[in-house]
């Protein structure tokens, strides 16, 4: 019977926890300090003792392998060990301990697996100061990566001379391509970031998806004059545009989420100038963007947000222009795959949930070429990148179990 | 027949403007700079060279008298010459020259008046660095100034210092105040600082008051999460609230506006925290004002905004908190001045209009202690407070035409 070891899980959860840098807020461990490489190096040895045989690929991801008994792809599953500045202790770190903790039940509970199965702790997740996130992983799955990237500099080290410092060969990375059949399936065990599952008393979701992303930032210019002396008929305020923006973005993300793809709709950013109480602005900044799981949903909600935008400023001689307009594809996991994650959640649990990421992940560049799923464990009180992140122990122990049953499961199925 | 001198109007005004601080932009003079002092030192001998017997109060006001005919209180006619950093030529420097050549051109066309005439040169209506705005005027007509005041510093120099050094006497100050009755009547030509008289093809406008304002600090305080993985419904987001606040604000001051008390609304500042593009923010500060002649109006706008803004909260979560709410009277002339000044102008020039003020004058403290009225000249864009505050000169000239008959038609009504 496979069952997990709880406590050799948080036990190997807080000893990660202590490999952060010092003089950091929280639990900081970021691309490329030395705490992140010597946590990796703590990482490789306990992935040994398990009985895994370990590598770093060129782009400096860590991987390691049990072999399977048949001639097939491999099962991946894995997140990352960095963080935020001033992060928590669960983002990413349970994905990866929580595979090296499958892997183990696997073996304990004398299970042999037909697929080979790989660990994986893609390098460098969260958005790096050389202004790349997900960098591993976006190197293992795609040609995204620009040669040229590799001579920014942060302080005195390049980006070249930092993946080489993390034990990757920065001028060979492209041997690192997984290409489209390499990968059986990839599972990504991950705690929520938000507030969902708490809010319904769920303990485990089979994420549906990661939600698209349409977003831009938009820049209003009209005419600063005295807020006194300018008749409402003769200003051109971009505040006021704003406003109706505002009220857009959120009407159209709470009219579609009732739908149940996730949408989502955020202005977390204004600039204004000359920014006085008694004058009339003439310069706004701002970046609304929309989510949802289904890209159709969201193209027409960003339609539909365009045409009041441009209508709030055309009514008030605001003049607008769009910056970085992007459109982010949504990714959605194989039925047969989430619904084998999903019958795992709910043997497991009844208070089992099916809900989207509206966060990124490793998943949506592993997506790209393998079947890939997600499965979450509740944030308390929906916090993240935080030292205040905290997920309940039984809820990472049960998180891990659901993980290591489903890797066990897809090598069942294919 | 009484006619003012446009060409000695002009070259005043050019002089005057060549008093400036080095290395400022536009035309910049501030209370308490050498160029301020020079300035008005230049004035003080045109004034004597026009015939006005001249002092300083001990607020550091400039007079200049030329006696009547009978034993009456005194028709006030005055502005200020101090700026803005990086003012312009005309903004309470009409005001001052206007009257001054109203002195000449009614001492040229042989007129006697009953009352003294006094012109003035108000110290400081801009706000200062001191933190105050219409000092002189303020400290003339109100017991508002605080002693402690004095003791403020801008860099090495005291507020008491500055004061001295522009030829008041701090310490005596009391001694500068006028009581009703003191004064016949206050007149004060400027111009417009809107776009008012230039979208109405306008030349004149004899002014229905100076508008009242409500205004405060809003602090709202929500609560930070993901912007991807936080549903709508579990949101506290300050920006949505603010949202409706900014379309409140515009649609209550449109609505108002066709009462035609000049009412307008207002948000010219907002700042975000964290002001993230994917982070729902967690505190925003905005400071929303409304404004109208009719008080009644203005404090039925107010609850309006108040409720709706509080409504805007309450549904999201969204805590709000109020700083600095202030509530300032607004200024109406009698009805005799009103009309009196309106006849001149409409006598002058078809092109007479009745507008209120949406910007604070020195005549907002004159008018609590005598009957007063403005007049208005257009203001080039609407444009005031830079380099670029323009108004025709045979605009500048028709005011003071205006200014120098009210002062006549006032003399011979009480």
């Amino acid at each position: 019977m496979l069952q997990i070891n709880p406590q050799r899980l948080l036990d190997d959860i807080n000893t990660l926890s202590t490999y952060t840098e010092p003089d950091t807020p929280g639990w900081t461990r970021r691309f490329p300090s030395a705490a992140y490489v010597r946590g990796r190096q703590w990482l490789r040895e306990r992935m040994e003792h398990a009985g895994l045989r370990t590598w770093q690929d060129a782009a400096g991801n860590l991987f390691g392998q049990r072999d399977g008994t048949h001639k097939l792809s491999p099962i991946y599953a894995g997140s990352h060990t960095d963080t935020v500045m001033g992060g928590g202790r669960y983002d990413g770190i349970l994905g990866v301990l929580g595979a090296l903790e499958s892997a183990r039940a696997i073996r304990e509970a004398g299970i042999t697996l037909r697929h080979p199965f790989v660990m994986a702790d893609y390098l460098a997740e969260e958005a790096t100061d050389y202004g790349i996130a997900c960098m591993g992983s976006m190197i293992a799955c795609t040609h995204d990566f620009k040669a040229d990237w590799l001579t920014r500099k942060v302080g005195d080290i390049t980006l070249r001379e930092a993946i080489a410092q993390m034990g990757g060969q920065p001028d060979n990375m492209h041997q690192s391509l997984l290409k489209t059949g390499d990968v059986a399936a990839s599972l990504e065990l991950h705690i929520e970031q938000g507030p969902v599952l708490e809010a319904h008393d769920m303990r485990l979701a089979a994420v549906s998806g990661i939600v698209g992303i349409r977003r831009a930032i938009f820049e209003l210019s009209g005419k600063s004059n005295h807020a006194g002396a300018t008749p409402m008929a003769l200003r051109k305020d971009p505040i006021a545009a704003l406003g109706q923006m505002i009220v857009a973005v959120e009407a159209i993300a709470k009219r579609h989420a009732r739908n149940g793809h996730g949408a989502v709709g955020t202005i977390g950013k204004i600039e204004v100038k000359p920014n006085q109480g008694n004058v009339i602005a003439n310069h706004v900044l701002s970046i609304p963007e929309l989510r949802s799981l289904d890209m159709a949903e969201l193209d027409a909600m960003w339609a539909e947000f365009m045409a009041l935008a441009q209508q709030a400023c055309d009514g008030r001689g605001v003049a607008v222009q769009l910056f970085n307009e992007t459109r982010l594809q949504s990714v959605i996991p194989p039925q047969w795959l989430h619904e084998m994650v999903l019958g795992v959640c709910q043997r497991l649990t009844p208070n089992t949930i099916v809900t989207p990421s509206g966060a990124g992940h490793d998943t949506n560049y592993l997506a790209l070429i393998a079947p890939a799923c997600m499965i979450f464990v509740p944030s308390v009180d929906g916090r993240s990148h935080a030292p205040e992140e905290h997920t309940a122990p039984e809820d990472l122990a049960l998180g891990v179990q659901a993980l290591a049953e489903s890797i066990v499961a897809v090598d069942q199925c294919n």
